[in-house]
């Protein structure tokens, strides 16, 4: 397996791990200095051990299924809709893995939604 | 140069032709049946012609640096710091390429930025 399959393999458990609160299994993706970043909330989980319990701990009955895995070398990005009860919200995550395959960095992005801006009401149909 | 690596071309290209308003360059790597989607504002353009237009048109003084481009096969994920002044948002951007190798679907978010929710502040810095 190359370098970029290795990765989405990687990535793939890690959501999978998620989704069923297999944290040994998530645990053991990661690398001990993993960073978790939320750019929109400036927030920031150093060190494996604290993200584990961020996740452990994160409110609410959660799911995730992956819309697309992208992965690169060493790099990826998911596509992610994470579903709590009916509510649908989209991630965009974006990891980079060290030397020995496990995730170093994850920088996610929820975005959420937003009327559009007046005059593109030519240009756009809408959903 | 195998697909990946055209992806990745493609997609630098499409950024960097963008930035300098290159319109022809940008609609040469666009098929003629693109379709463009914000899931955020549910809004969809169909079609070179109106996607062309709606970035020729886009208001203000903004400009777009490559954060990072993930290509894998004939997928991409792009994310971007776009910025309008002293203004910058991120941008997430997820590509789907044709048998042709052009840019055939693109779905764009711009997460905003929000308040950490309560509860988690013993587990994450803010920057």
């Amino acid at each position: 397996m190359d370098e970029t399959a290795s990765t989405r393999s990687t990535i793939e458990a890690y959501v999978t791990c998620a989704e069923r609160r297999d944290w040994e299994g998530f645990g053991a993706l990661l690398a001990e200095d993993v960073v978790y970043e939320m750019p929109q909330s400036r927030e920031r989980i150093r060190g494996k051990p604290a993200y584990l319990q961020f996740n452990r701990d994160y409110p609410g009955d959660w799911h995730l299924e992956v819309r697309r895995i992208v992965a690169d070398g060493r790099h990826a990005a998911a596509w992610i809709d994470a579903r709590v009860g009916t509510e649908h919200q989209d991630a965009c995550v974006w990891f980079e893995l060290s030397d020995q395959g496990l995730i170093s960095r994850i920088t996610d992005y929820w975005p959420e939604p937003y009327d559009p801006p007046p005059g593109r009401e030519h240009l756009v149909e809408r959903w």
